[in-house]
């Protein structure tokens, strides 16, 4: 990994003093502008080795930016009018993207200003502008997006993918959702040897459909070139669980995965805040429990785990939540920052297309060079 | 709706004094038929108008039963040496079934001496079982497993079918799959049209796979046939909303649904518990919130909504979770006694069989005969 000092600034992904340029889409959230560079203000204050291009309207971002004395000398700013809006529909938007703060936030990553970039805008239209602008990596058939999922693990999170770039996926499909998810572990967690597991209704090997059964045979032949572990098949109760990191499935069932559990977590934080307002000696115990309370609220907050991950394309993509605050966005960015100061984008596609050349064995070194750096 | 006073003891399903009749499997459940006696006591205790007949090995019965003076001349045994596991594959039980407690509880609903049975054993060879044993409701193609789910609604609890009686599902299935959660939601939720969501990736129209679709459009069409209200696609996050009653899905993206949700309330259950036994402030917040928390617990409580039911076949069966206790089974006979009163099979049955003959319109009566009884 390239340090301050080794790198010059006209280095792929590096600004000036070395830092690490992450390319942000400004417009197209639920909240818009000013939530996203409240984010990067709160990244700049946190993060000495951090800088930006923000993409959207230049007038609006300028008087946002300029308010903001973190990011003094740390934001470029590249002017786009148009914006993608929730409800335009992927297709509108691959044909009459061009000029839009999206696209222009990928063409960063495409023109290799930034090797990471964060939108906050429409997931659909996203993928789609990143497909034909980045195009898939080499022996990538669907990419994929992986979210993070709060656990039991030590490191509080577990990987899961495909929730929504595809609604269906075959057995190879599968199997480079594992290798994905494997390298995404080890550079975005920092797990040396991240243990794989697919999942389904059962752990039992007969369970489940014929493609998983196939994806099954696959993954496990897969452990050596691949660097991981298969634990088996793993069932929804084991998204949080700490026998696994990584749990690979297709994109329909991912999404409907995804949004159950952060449906139920919203219930039951809803049900636990009518509980403690129930009556005075219930609110006197919330005061009285705060600092705990908002420990748990920090584990289960959808804020930290914010950022989905786009695998499986010429540059890494993060898609923040629509709904992100500032500190959405931050805890995005930090994501992108991460991945990207781990050179996970190279290394990614160096394991694909090493598993693509059958039999082909991959040196084990994504962790250790990482831990060493 | 046949009252104490008009129906005779021989009538189906109906025992001594007019009391509803429930079959139930003493084996096979984790906690052995300890747990399962005392959730008969426990259902008998609150309800004068239920009786059982117990399937399983009778000197141990007997032994467990005798002890419960609540159950004194409302308990018939019924021997049955064998007991199917948890580990027994569905292909093996029903080849080798005969003779277990499961068969025994079954065939009592076969032989109308009960019109539901209910069991804490393995699901799948409960519904190999009920499948052979009491064959398929005529007009449905694909049986399923209907589970309750904590929502926001006033009466608590959605519909979610199937949760993982079939691995796949057809259009046609999933229309099937409505009709019969409607039924379901009348007369075991007593409402009276119930509102019908389809599980998906998104709500707009264009979202998901093909299947969807065209469900989409057979479901709408059949709404007044079925005497309920489409509100078209739902996602994950809307399994507890108050829009929806009855969610319609595929077996194996409605199980991981349900298992995800179970995982993601536990893990949250857990780091509550862990928040309050941070330090001693914590601790004292949480015994002066007892009160609060546990009617929390109920709220939440899996026990509470215990009980998947088998639908599309010629009979009702319940089942339990595995690791129901005493409270849990006496929710899951609670449920089995709701469905017989209100003559659910038999309405199951004539809406499907209606259903079948195209155009064919149903009488709206179910609400309305179930409310006025």
């Amino acid at each position: 990994m390239p340090s301050a000092n080794d790198s010059a600034p006209e280095a792929p992904g590096y600004g000036t003093s070395g830092r690490i340029v992450i390319s942000v889409d400004a417009m197209g959230g639920d909240r818009g502008p000013a939530a996203v560079v409240g984010g990067l203000a709160e990244s700049a204050a946190k993060n000495p080795r951090i800088e930006f291009i923000l993409h959207g309207p230049e007038e609006e971002l300028q008087r946002l930016v300029s308010k903001r004395s973190e990011l003094s000398g740390r934001c470029r700013i590249r002017h786009a009018a148009g914006v993608v809006t929730m409800d335009d529909k992927p297709s509108q938007v691959m044909r009459h993207g061009a000029g839009t703060s999206m696209w222009s936030a990928i063409e960063s990553v495409k023109e290799r200003e930034a090797t990471v970039a964060v939108s906050c805008g429409n997931t659909g239209a996203l993928m789609a502008l990143s497909m034909i602008r980045l195009r898939k990596l080499p022996g990538v058939s669907r990419p994929a997006i992986a979210c993070l999922w709060p656990s039991r693990n030590p490191h509080g999170f577990n990987v899961m993918l495909d929730v929504g770039a595809d609604i269906k996926a075959d057995s190879p499909d599968l199997l480079q959702y594992a290798l994905m998810g494997a390298s995404y572990a080890r550079n975005g967690l920092g797990l040396a040897r991240p243990r794989i597991g697919l999942l389904n209704v059962g752990t039992e090997d007969h369970k489940g459909r014929a493609e998983l059964k196939a994806a099954q045979d696959l993954i496990a032949e897969a452990t050596e070139a691949g660097n991981f572990d298969y634990v088996g098949f793993v069932e929804g109760g084991d998204l949080p669980s700490d026998r696994v990191d990584v749990i690979v499935t297709d994109g329909f069932t991912g999404n409907i995965a995804l949004k159950t559990g952060e449906g139920t977590a919203k219930l039951v934080g809803d049900f636990l805040r009518e509980a403690f307002n129930a009556n005075f000696l219930s609110k006197f115990a919330a005061l009285l429990a705060l600092g705990s309370l908002r420990r748990l609220q920090r584990r289960i907050d959808p804020r930290r785990v914010n950022g989905g991950v786009f695998l499986g394309l010429n540059g890494t993509i993060v898609k923040s939540h629509g709904s992100a605050d500032a500190t959405g966005v931050a805890a995005a960015i930090q994501l992108a920052f991460r991945l990207a100061e781990s050179g996970f984008q190279e290394r990614l596609a160096a394991r694909v297309a090493s598993a693509a050349q059958a039999g082909q064995d991959v040196p084990n070194d994504e962790a250790e060079d990482r831990t060493s750096s």
